[in-house]
């Protein structure tokens, strides 16, 4: 028996054909949910996994289990994994980075004859993205009981295509594949993913051990006031809404971000009415995208919005609507899998942070049920959605080798 | 011989007339530039000039003049009027006030049996809205030799017709009209139009005496920066266009019109790209509608709105693109002739105050050319370019009664 290893030059193989599948001309993928593409990226990993004699299982959502026994197969299985699908001008990484370093861990195991405590399975969860069929993140929150996959069957995708008939038809091409009843007992979750952000790669650390998922909540103000002629209206008689909306974001980004660094605040849309050039509005409308590890901040933020929305369309003789468009609370992963990926890394010597995720992942759902954390790998530029999409071959090789340790030693000691 | 007097009564039954004309169901008008509406109004007004006796001229682009002869007819004659066109959802009075008040004024001289010393002629100015074919104001451009109206032929009206095809109808639609030829020596120009904006209603005044036209100048502000992850970028390694803008905005907003009473700035259209809620965008673009009587306060306006964006720009990591899309230089009338203005209205006991328009007005060419003022009378709310606008009786009598008193001291006076 040898000290298990990563190959990475397989791992980085297996990232290079499963972006075939739904390669887009800009080197990017589209293999969105349960799609002909999705389908095919299904059959690769089962085949792989029956080419080295592991069990394959899927739930009624189509999330797809791939299993390798451990010495004590009554103790519920570790799972580690991610997505398959993409985005329709999504990355080679996105993802499929997690769910292959996850297969790739199983078979280094294999490959050095070591058999773990727990049993472990690799999890690919449908519909992560949500491009195709809203909501993203079906498969895990269906696992994890957060949503009944009944009140989706009638779903209709961006492409015109039927929910109900693509499940059935992802179900239907994998025979091979067992049927199992939704969710069951898990011992534990470590999900691999690229950062989509710049922070890893700006700080020059090899990985991310996250802590935890943003909560996010999206905002849309209105602000009404009164249309008035550019040219005509002195300062004194307008109830100008753009003058209000303006104070309020800039007070707003003058304190929200600045004064802490857990907390993100972006402004995507803003519009006015009727939008003449030379036409006081008569209302500017734009959309709050609040963001923050705790619930509790998060609360405490929007009520600075609402107050400072108030005093600022006071001043202007202007009046606020505010409408909560979006509201996900945050998550918090398990100190116990936290700390087994932080003591993994040092063991490693990769250079290493706390962080918290901005993006939602699959692993909100299973920390509700499950002892859960995940690594973050640095990705270029910070971007991600995007065919640009790029993670160096040294990236790839210490996430998976990261998973690989934090794996063995989570097989063995969580309950 | 009796004083000259109003007919207010008349003048009233006359604006309801030809508020028919074109009339929408919300109470306004639709009777655009060279339309059949426009046309059937040029008709009204030539049988009324015709039934008086008064000589009916038009010009090449249409301009319409009713002419009454003076002691000197060697003189060149004054000019009072405005323009028949309307916005598509339009008001009753504006344009129309001022030409049908002028021929009121003709009317009232001869119904005192009173003849001026100069000829007096009413003029209806061709397309001063702009709002079917652009650009508006063209009748006393054209007339001021400020644009040639060959350049105008090949265009295509907002409905599809052609101008020179609609011009050519309009002309051949008043045989009785006699041809004459584009621009002549004129001794005055005295136009009566509604505020549009809503400083003498809230100010309580019966008269505008108004001293120039603001220029005008219209910018498109382009900030560029980098578009991220709304929730995965934190703050400092942000380049948001978004913060950029606003940072612009407010510190013009505390600038230019609080320390300038007759500055005026004003936010119409703003667009985030890509305008997704949880994306940093990539690029704000917001326009500048600037406005001063004061050529050079206006250059130093662009001038400082130039100095922020460089300087908010250099702090967020962003750029900005500043073009030019409208500029129109301040006018400034006759000190004569808004002397004589001023005088009549104290004579009237009406009270006035001197005012800047905001908006353009076909006086902004004659001023070119003549010695030329303008009478303001409020309009409720100061509500224009809207089938809501509406002007008091009294309101319509006291600009009519001042426009009177000043055309003959005018045609008097001036040489």
């Amino acid at each position: 028996m040898t000290a298990p290893a990563i190959n990475a030059e397989r791992l980085q193989q297996r990232l290079e054909a499963f972006a075939r599948i739904g390669a887009t001309p800009a080197g990017g993928v589209n293999r969105q949910a349960l799609s002909a593409e999705d389908r095919a990226a299904r059959r690769l990993l089962t085949e792989l996994a029956q080419a080295r004699g592991f069990s394959v299982f899927q739930d009624p959502i189509a999330n797809l289990f791939i299993r390798r026994g451990g010495h004590d197969d009554s103790r519920p299985p570790l799972l580690i994994g991610s997505h398959l699908d993409s985005q329709p001008t999504g990355g080679r990484y996105d993802g499929a980075l997690g769910t292959l370093a996850a297969f790739e861990a199983l078979e280094a195991l294999q490959d050095a004859g070591l058999t773990s405590e727990a049993p472990i399975e690799v999890v690919a969860w449908t519909n992560e993205e949500g491009s195709r069929f809203a909501p993203g993140v079906m498969g895990s929150m269906a696992f994890a009981g957060a949503a009944d996959p009944a009140t989706w069957q009638s779903l209709t995708g961006s492409d015109g295509a039927s929910f109900a008939h693509e499940l059935a038809a992802t179900l239907a091409a994998l025979p091979e594949a067992a049927p199992r009843s939704l969710g069951m007992p898990v011992s534990g979750y470590i999900e691999l993913h690229i950062e989509q952000g710049p922070s890893l790669e700006k700080e020059g650390l090899a990985v991310g051990v996250v802590t935890g998922v943003q909560g996010t909540r999206w905002l849309k103000v209105t602000i009404s006031g009164e249309a008035g002629h550019a040219g005509t209206t002195p300062l004194p008689y307008r109830r100008d809404p753009m003058v209000a909306a303006v104070g309020i974001l800039h007070q707003l980004q003058a304190s929200v971000m600045p004064s802490d660094a857990d907390a993100r605040l972006t402004v995507g849309r803003i519009a006015t009415i009727p939008g003449s050039v030379n036409a006081i509005p008569k209302a500017v409308s734009f959309s709050l995208d609040i963001r923050h590890p705790s619930a509790s901040r998060l609360a405490a933020i929007e009520a600075e919005v609402r107050a400072i929305c108030r005093d600022q369309c006071e001043r202007q003789g202007c009046s606020a609507e505010i409408a909560t468009a979006f509201d996900m609370p945050p998550g918090t992963f398990a100190p116990a899998m936290i700390d087994i990926i932080e003591t993994a890394a040092d063991r490693l010597f990769l250079s290493s942070k706390k962080m918290v995720s901005g993006a939602f992942h699959d692993a909100l759902f299973l920390s509700k049920v499950a002892p859960t954390a995940m690594i973050f790998v640095p990705c270029r530029d910070g971007i991600s959605h995007n065919e640009a999409e790029y993670v160096e071959p040294a990236s790839v090789r210490d996430g998976a080798r990261l998973l690989l340790e934090a794996t063995i030693v989570a097989a063995k000691e969580l309950p």
